[in-house]
């Protein structure tokens, strides 16, 4: 326990090495890998933060950032002896203006903690997905988290003002104390955001915030077709801006009624069904919804549409959507989050599984996804009969063939997950040889003894 | 000329060295610098982009990219014998998609063609300023564009879906490839966007597009105090999403009268005045702007003002803003373009009005500027009895007082025209030693032999 004298000089019992820490603590949502960290940590300041690198820097110590740990690549995976940095007990609101609408909180805050502190004060933050009652801030900015409106109001980044971080070297840097317009150089705030802990550590984030949406309108398409789901998408977009546009195959419709919590509101099967969440920002968009859908059924587009009536059947019809990746859970599904242009969603899917069908005939595919940002969610399931390691080797090879389609049509391999353990051997996938050689010489200014999230990212 | 044999093979008559052609591109809109470039080139590929910059590597010479030359801190002047860069023939549009909501130009594209282009598929594209009639696209992601829709639709890197560059390496790098959703590491495309040419050439640029606004009401308000202006700002807010919130004081609006084109549609004189152009999204929100005015009026913030009953009046409206920085150029005004917090604008603006009356009583300091983000344009006129030499030097000490009070309100020394040339040397002002040290070090993994843009930003 020697390596670990300065650190408890430090932090006292907030220098953790007992089985239960190490173990909770030394794993995010992946659940594929070994936790082993030296220990764990729980800073309660800036300088503490500050203090626990330098150490790490003259003591040849390996640093994870460690958050809500619902990330699904292993990002806050410590496996190798590492010393895992928890933010949370920096969960702190530090400052909030209404007139600039910004709020500025500690790392360690969990979404819903911000999302909650918003609304308190008339207004609204509006990035949004499904881990917000655990996933931090700090988090969120490390992966530049996704989710459900996108579409409407872009990723996390969109939302950051400022950050307060503690590079790899040890340094404390204030980037762009929440301005709306500053000219003065490189964005160092944006290098961060999305870098996944390997540049350095967030303490602090100042959050942009918005007026809160009118209420919204919820409705769902039967969609025979799948191309025809991006002409239902383009009609909402001729009257309004929708907050969101998912989609779903019959084959994730069918898992979710197995479980018996919710039904298809339609007496037929489809193909494909699109849902649109719109703002209800004038009085007849609800009409103009309804005069839409009896266009797109004369052109024979979609062959059926509900109007949710009430909040209750609103929920309802998400979560015929939302409950998708929970009824899929005892089938072990083979995951993937990718992305190409929404415009070639229908191609990409079409291509994708005539591919899949061809190699892999007894797997079944059940594709989900924020299609009208161009993000799938590709879950193959586990046959019955196969083994759950045999099914994940025979994926292995799937995955060859999902990333190689992927590269062919420019797209993410990574959409909104980040790249962490799990996807760094597939880096080359959306990104060039020049650009992670580039990202190498970045990581080396920022952290030049490597000291944070090994292995990580660019491993 | 020996210098020039290898560019001169590569160009033939694309690069040129008479005097008309090395003056004229030897400078940007910032008139203080003495041109003197070595030649001008005017590539037509991208492989002839990627070309230069490898002879330029070989043969130790320097860059310079240039645009529309649009600038106003001399990021694209040319006076210690470089090789400018102009991107003016490559100016195509190469792809278009309405359902992506995307548009990919070549960087000369001159931003008037891409909004124009925009509009005639039904779509728009937002990002608007003065100089939308010369400057081009790619020197709109060199310095970060700004404008007077900020407010509504943020600055130009939030228009940035995907960016080709040259790096100052010469290795040609394809970011982001326009998707929505791309986690796979560093964001190179935002690194680029505001880096000023000096990390390498942006060739391509694809840029979202968004729906086109509603048609807009325009209101004046007379504001007695500055103060009040951020309370009509926040009222407006409650029910609607500015397109626009600007201000100027009462100084400038009698500099645009006393040219004879358009006058003041109020009685009396005011402090202040707040132009705010608000989308017509709803039928009754020129009602309720009224009423919002009708309770600013009643609260005693507002004393006058004027709602636009025509297309015509709103554009006079708007050119009681506008023309300021024309009125007033008789006057060689020394300008800065700065930015702080908007709840901090009035009490910075008090305290650097009574800073300049007390050390400089003879100047007269003309405020206007997009206050809704915070970023003034803070002009000091030449009193008539100073030589314009003599002025400039008052101001260099003045220079000094505007960027300690910036510095102390955290605020941006250059809010929207970059720190090129001209404010190098105060580049502390807004960033730290390290961060300033981390973008040196950025700069050297880009551009080793340190051939893009050399003395612009970090000198």
């Amino acid at each position: 326990m020697n390596r670990l004298v300065s650190l408890t000089a430090l932090l006292g019992e907030r220098c953790c090495t007992d089985a239960d820490t190490l173990q909770r603590y030394g794993l995010d949502w992946t659940r594929f890998c070994q936790p082993a960290p030296l220990a764990v940590l729980f800073p309660q300041t800036q300088e503490e933060v500050q203090e626990i690198v330098r150490i790490a820097n003259r003591e040849g110590l390996q640093l994870v950032p460690s958050g809500g740990r619902t990330g699904l690549s292993g990002g806050a995976c410590a496996t190798a002896g590492e010393v895992v940095v928890s933010l949370e007990r920096m969960n702190r609101l530090l400052a909030f203006d209404a007139t600039d609408r910004l709020m500025t909180v500690e790392a360690g805050m969990v979404t819903e903690t911000l999302q909650q502190l918003a609304r308190e004060r008339g207004l609204y933050f509006p990035v949004d997905f499904a881990s917000r009652g655990s996933s931090q801030v700090g988090g969120n900015v490390a992966i530049n988290a996704g989710g459900i409106r996108v579409l409407r109001y872009g990723m996390f980044r969109d939302w950051v003002a400022g950050l307060t971080v503690v590079t790899g070297a040890g340094e404390l840097l204030q980037l762009n104390h929440g301005l709306v317009k500053n000219n003065t150089g490189y964005d160092l705030r944006h290098l961060f955001v999305g870098s996944e802990g390997t540049l350095g550590l967030v303490t602090a984030v100042t959050l942009k915030l918005a007026r809160p949406p009118a209420d919204s309108g919820v409705m769902l398409f039967a969609v025979p077709q799948l191309a025809d789901v991006m002409t239902v998408l383009a009609r909402f977009r001729q009257f309004a801006d929708p907050l969101a546009f998912e989609f779903f195959s019959d084959a994730a419709l069918a898992q979710v009624e197995a479980r018996g919590h919710v039904a298809s509101p339609f007496e037929g099967r489809y193909g494909y069904y699109a849902l649109v969440e719109y703002e209800r920002i004038t009085p007849d968009v609800d009409e103009m919804a309804l005069t839409a859908f009896a266009g797109l059924a004369g052109e024979g587009v979609v062959a059926d549409a509900v109007l949710a009536q009430s909040d209750e059947q609103a929920r309802r019809l998400w979560r015929l959507r939302e409950d998708i990746s929970e009824s899929i859970t005892p089938r072990t599904p083979y995951k993937n989050d990718i992305a190409v242009h929404p415009s070639q969603v229908p191609a990409f899917v079409a291509e994708l599984d005539t591919l899949l069908a061809r190699e892999y005939p007894g797997f079944e595919v059940v594709w989900f996804g924020h299609i009208g940002d161009g993000n799938l969610h590709v879950n193959v399931l586990r046959p019955p009969e196969l083994t759950v390691e045999a099914f994940r080797q025979a994926c292995e090879r799937v995955n060859a063939l999902v990333f190689g389609l992927v590269a062919a049509y420019n797209g993410s391999m990574s959409a909104e997950h980040g790249v962490g353990l799990l996807k760094a051997p597939y880096l080359a996938v959306s990104r060039s040889p020049e650009e992670i050689a580039l990202m190498r010489g970045i990581k080396a200014v920022f952290d030049p003894r490597g000291v944070m999230n090994p292995g990580k990212l660019i491993a």
